[in-house]
């Protein structure tokens, strides 16, 4: 998969790309029949909502399970960074949001980057987020929330919010988030399983509740291109990955054959 | 104005009707420039949200603003109402509800007639919703959520809500609203202000909260038939309205007019 160049100037104006259904269903089954596996896990990776068992987020599954693990070296998801960033690229983070039905809660309008530089000290905004949406996704259950071409204003203010959600995150203030919607808008993509989003981890982004009775998922990897790897350790390693060796990518029909296996990584390497 | 049969026969098969730009932007400005001033009171009727300043619901304007009194009385809302009802219509509740940017939360999935009967003692569901769209409202800052046709089920089994948010509401549990969507879907209507949108009082609805910059006012007139009228009184007045008159409308361009006054209630007759 390569990015054509209209694509890329896309993607540095707005911020994102979007590919609607880029993988077929019976490659989204391949995943989607594992998540109960990895949310039956008792570890610390496994993030559950403020006062339900609903589980929020799911950190570095692509250490400990197969499929996830061939997912993480998909080269319809890992050639585009390395496209878009002029270089090779490392897993920064590996996430499994599942905005569950009826309890799956907001996040906060924020920049990845405002907490990978805060907390992890990353060099710069040389990262991006690729995107894979393991349920379908419309606007009742959570789409993700975009503010095109915020992240051409650079890394913003932000403040620590430790007790909205579960989760601590870096959140943008409302006056900023009001002056950067007036110009650019919002947009939540949304369409069927399989589908790829690609976004700057500068662009400010957020998500809303979901009160439908539809679940949904979506995995998350962060690529940072490798010169530009966190230099401190503050967060936990299945967080905050310290194995900056660049990812080697697999077959393009790896999820669906059983003849290939990726290497999964240890604790330490996570 | 009139309702023609078709439209009729929608409502009592979808459970609501949706009239987009039903009244002119300067009608609407009349109400809006109104709004601060409400929500400046300090008054028992004015409920705030959980954890901030922001309102979330203002009951019984009607009673004391001179403005919201005619609109109370306004032939566009009523006379539709009386011809769905098929008898003349008293005010049970009047209300503004306030969903702020950023900090507007969400209402459960609920029908009005389970708090009606529960609460109020209100003999049958012949009772309905008709409600006016003060801003815009879009996809983002907390439109309603219907299930259409879901008022056909009758009254549903309700479980008192007094933790979510900050107003208790009869709330309806997952596995119906499951079986409810699969069966009718969500619909989120949405439109400029000055929409009008008239739904039956058994339909099952919600509203998410509202995480964009855009603040959503609402307005919902509940129109009981006379005879139908409320037996119990044990929420406050501004809540649970005493009042059975039938309303009297006034002209259809009253908004707009300073000649025309329409009655101001008394606290005893709210």
């Amino acid at each position: 998969m390569k990015l054509m160049p209209a694509q890329i100037e896309q993607f540095h104006r707005e911020g994102y790309l979007f590919f609607p259904g880029l993988f077929s269903r019976a490659e989204m089954e391949v995943l989607h029949a594992e998540v109960p596996k990895i949310y039956a896990e008792q570890r610390p990776e496994i993030v559950r909502e403020k006062g339900s068992d609903a589980v929020r987020t799911s950190f570095a599954a692509h250490t400990y399970n197969p499929a996830f693990a061939k997912l993480a070296r998909h080269p319809r998801l890992v050639e585009p960074a390395m496209q878009i960033l002029g270089e090779e690229v490392y897993m920064h983070q590996f996430k499994i949001n599942g905005k569950q039905a009826f309890d799956g809660d907001v996040w906060q309008w924020h920049q990845d980057y405002g907490t990978w530089y805060a907390d992890d000290d990353m060099p710069a905004p040389r990262a991006l987020n690729v995107s894979i949406f393991l349920d379908d996704v419309n606007e009742f259950n959570g789409p993700l929330y975009f503010i095109p071409g915020s992240h051409r204003e650079g890394r913003l203010e932000a403040g620590h919010d430790t007790s909205t959600t579960s989760y601590p995150l870096w959140t943008i203030d409302k006056e900023t988030i009001t002056t950067l919607v007036a110009r650019g808008g919002i947009v939540a993509p949304t369409g069927p399983a399989g589908s790829m989003l690609m976004f700057h981890c500068n662009l400010v982004h957020g998500s809303p509740s979901n009160m439908s009775p539809w679940h949904r998922v979506i995995v998350y990897l962060s690529l940072c291109a490798v010169g530009n790897h966190i230099r401190r350790f503050k967060r936990p390693g299945y967080i905050a990955h310290r194995d900056f060796r660049p990812i080697r990518c697999l077959p393009d029909d790896c999820l669906l054959r059983d003849d290939i296996h990726a290497e999964l990584q240890t604790k330490e390497t996570a």
